[in-house]
């Protein structure tokens, strides 16, 4: 409804009617998701945490539903309550991470498919970013319910905690403990960015969500796959005209922090030849960051540069930090990157005047992350099915994701719809209803395919 | 003593002997300043807001006596006294300027040969920024009383109220309310930064500084001429081995203040070619003001530039602010480096991704100010003697200064000497004994000689 005219026009061609109505969400599975019922449940459930009203509709607000405040605690009570409705036993870990597992046909012991995402926001945060992929993962349950359906191996849901870390400060948090990467007792210990007396634990057991199953992907709840539908927070599906994205993995990226000095000077008294100006070093710095970056096909972004408080128009800065965020799908390519930024820094620092002095440290490294080939043949299927092969193509994540560290230990992918302009972790974050049917549709074929396909492999698998 | 290597090799050249025994300090004048007593009073009275120590010796301080405070009228109460002592009329104005006039032979009704700078500092000041200037103008009415010596013209000092406006924010205040260019009212009715309670026509009544006499520079106090000796605040006399500036004028500068409006996006999924990134646009803008100056020989400075206080990492800015200082002698410079400027700034808006949009505000505009060819003359000639044609040089002055107003309305020059390493507006500002001894010499020998050219040109002039 909201759809910009060339996604329209693509779903039109592509799926030859509106499936306003569902008509049309037909795949391989012969089984067909309630796109309203859909739509309705994730926007009820919004009323837990909605804030910052930007127009009149219900929907259109964003959220402030940060992880285990009382809002988030009322989601999960109701998540509990509608798994356990369907039929699936709900395992609670030590991190609060929620596993709903509906049984297979084969009453396998091997561990479940996972469709996961999360249901905490950002302060300022939208509808669909986290909670889209939890609401279609019901949604998937449900409609299997509806119709007599049973996969092959378990099926379930996760809802992992504390996704975005915005209030407490440590992204992908409880996935991270699951995979290993996180130790406990440091994501325990997180303090509310608020409230340093609030830990994550005394919330969760304020809450009844520290569970007693580890938080571990071995010696913990096991998952045997983990599908991720997610919005793209990115204009690339809509820019191109493709309705979903099958991510082949998510990018390497490193953030850096550089600290540029130089000497305070009067900007009336002291000649271009005397200076040492580090602010304008530090903005070559930048323009050569990113003309090396376009050079290579990467990223490389400057989201914070401070000046000191004291700055004034006619007096040169001392000092100067700015930060910068290469990423690539490749490795090899971040590498390459921030070697010629730090070689072409070497000259620029030399370049103006008496020159500037800089150093720099490496804030956070991580590697770039390959998603399971049999797991993105299953979305390919779907997609094929659904919207035709020029209505998907291949997308890397540029954000971080829990499918990020359940790569780690199960076979895993993601499914990204368009987001209108791009926007998320904004109130006026926005995914259409058509694109959250199509996305859920699509979400349910894949993990169909790849439980057949899991069957294939044997049931050992 | 704290000259630097080729200051002190200048000095030797110049001078053929050190002059800290001001055994060589020997103009035209016939008379001789007393370089100690110069030193020992500077540094005596400067006891009133000594403020950040940085070394051990007694001078090692900065200073903070700002306008009207205690301390600045502890200082203006001594400055007081010590005139009359010489003989001198002290007059106040209605902006608490104080003006000392010393009888000349003719007895002349005409305006006295002015030497004036300011007695109060930043806040974070130094001990010779304008404190030179008036205590050399004491040390020539002092030397001049020594020897009975008397000119013919009436002679005098000026000290100036919140030249520095960094209490009440208004820089050149009482010269400009002086000139005509300041309203009276609103400089009277500028609020203490720290305290609005506190406006400036307030402190000038609680000190007893609210003179009855009109600050105006043809109905108030007149002047016939005004001498100003300042400390370069920059390095350009250091660098060129100099120690006389002879001032010819003052830069044109423009202010300009530029806002440039993106979008935030995400740094992980956003393509650069879908960006809108004010930061980057920024940048190269500042990288392009510099080289435009550098080609016109100008000068291009950014001081602030500020991004959201929400930035992150991972975000692009949706907006940012920068400064732009643009400086030159001649004003069609100043001109053609903003029109450069501009035009720079409209492509690079366009240039990444899906570009930006700017607008920009003038702040300030500040004319050039060509200083009195008469003023000049005497004060080449003090340098000539002094110094000789290698040890001064012409300079324009890069700040802004009491005399730039009083160009308007009178003969006028300043007189440059050097300061360590071009710094000033900071504690370890400083200026050796022996420049500002060659400075005062300089003052004295120059409002001498300009005397008898005022003489010359008839006792009307």
């Amino acid at each position: 409804m909201q759809a910009t005219p060339r996604v329209a026009q693509a779903l039109r061609l592509n799926l030859a009617h509106s499936f306003s109505t569902c008509a049309r969400l037909q795949g391989a599975s012969g089984l067909k998701i309630n796109a309203d019922r859909l739509w309705e449940t994730l926007h009820e459930t919004c009323k837990w945490g909605e804030s910052h009203r930007y127009g009149e509709k219900t929907t259109e607000t964003g959220m402030a539903r940060l992880t285990l405040t009382d809002d988030d605690a009322r989601v999960r009570r109701w998540l509990a309550a509608e798994v356990e409705k369907l039929g699936c036993t709900l395992s609670v870990d030590q991190m609060g991470n929620m596993f709903a597992r509906q049984p297979g046909k084969l009453k396998s012991a091997k561990p479940m498919t996972a469709m996961g995402s999360h249901l905490d926001t950002q302060p300022r945060g939208g509808r669909y970013d986290g909670i889209l992929g939890v609401m279609a993962a019901l949604e998937v349950l449900r409609t299997m319910k509806d119709n007599g359906f049973s996969t092959n191996f378990d099926i379930g849901i996760v809802n992992w905690t504390n996704e975005e870390g915005a209030r407490f400060p440590k992204s992908m948090c409880s996935s991270g403990v699951w995979a290993g990467a996180v130790p406990i007792q440091k994501a325990w210990n997180l303090q509310d960015i608020h409230n340093p007396d609030v830990k994550l634990r005394s919330e969760l057991i304020r809450h009844g969500y520290l569970g007693e199953l580890p938080c571990d992907a071995t010696s913990g709840f096991r998952l045997g796959a983990h599908f991720e539908l997610h919005i793209e927070q990115g204009p690339i599906l809509t820019d191109s005209g493709r309705s979903i994205g099958i991510v082949q993995g998510a990018q390497g990226y490193r953030w850096l922090a550089f600290t540029i000095k130089g000497k305070d000077a009067h900007t009336g008294t002291t000649p271009l030849s005397a200076r040492q100006d580090p602010l304008l070093a530090a903005s070559r710095m930048i323009a050569a960051s990113n003309d090396i970056a376009t050079r290579h096909d990467a990223l490389a972004s400057t989201g914070i540069l401070k000046v000191p408080s004291n700055a004034s128009t006619n007096t040169i800065a001392s000092e100067v930090t700015f930060t910068l965020d290469i990423r690539h799908p490749l490795d090899d390519v971040v590498q390459a990157v921030q070697k010629k930024c730090l070689e072409a820094f070497t000259r620029i620092a030399a370049q103006d005047g008496k020159g500037v002095t800089f150093d720099w440290t490496l804030e956070t490294d991580s590697p770039a992350v390959r998603f399971d080939k049999g797991c993105i043949a299953s979305v390919q299927e779907a997609a094929d099915t659904l919207v035709g092969p020029n209505g998907s193509m291949p997308l890397t994540s540029g954000a971080g994701h829990d499918s990020v560290y359940t790569s780690k230990h199960c076979p895993t992918t993601m499914i990204f719809v368009p987001c209108k302009d791009g926007v998320s972790h904004h109130p006026t974050e926005y995914c259409s209803p058509e694109h959250c049917a199509l996305g859920t549709q699509a979400l349910l074929e894949s993990v169909v395919h790849y439980d057949s396909f899991r069957l294939s492999q044997g049931t050992e698998v």
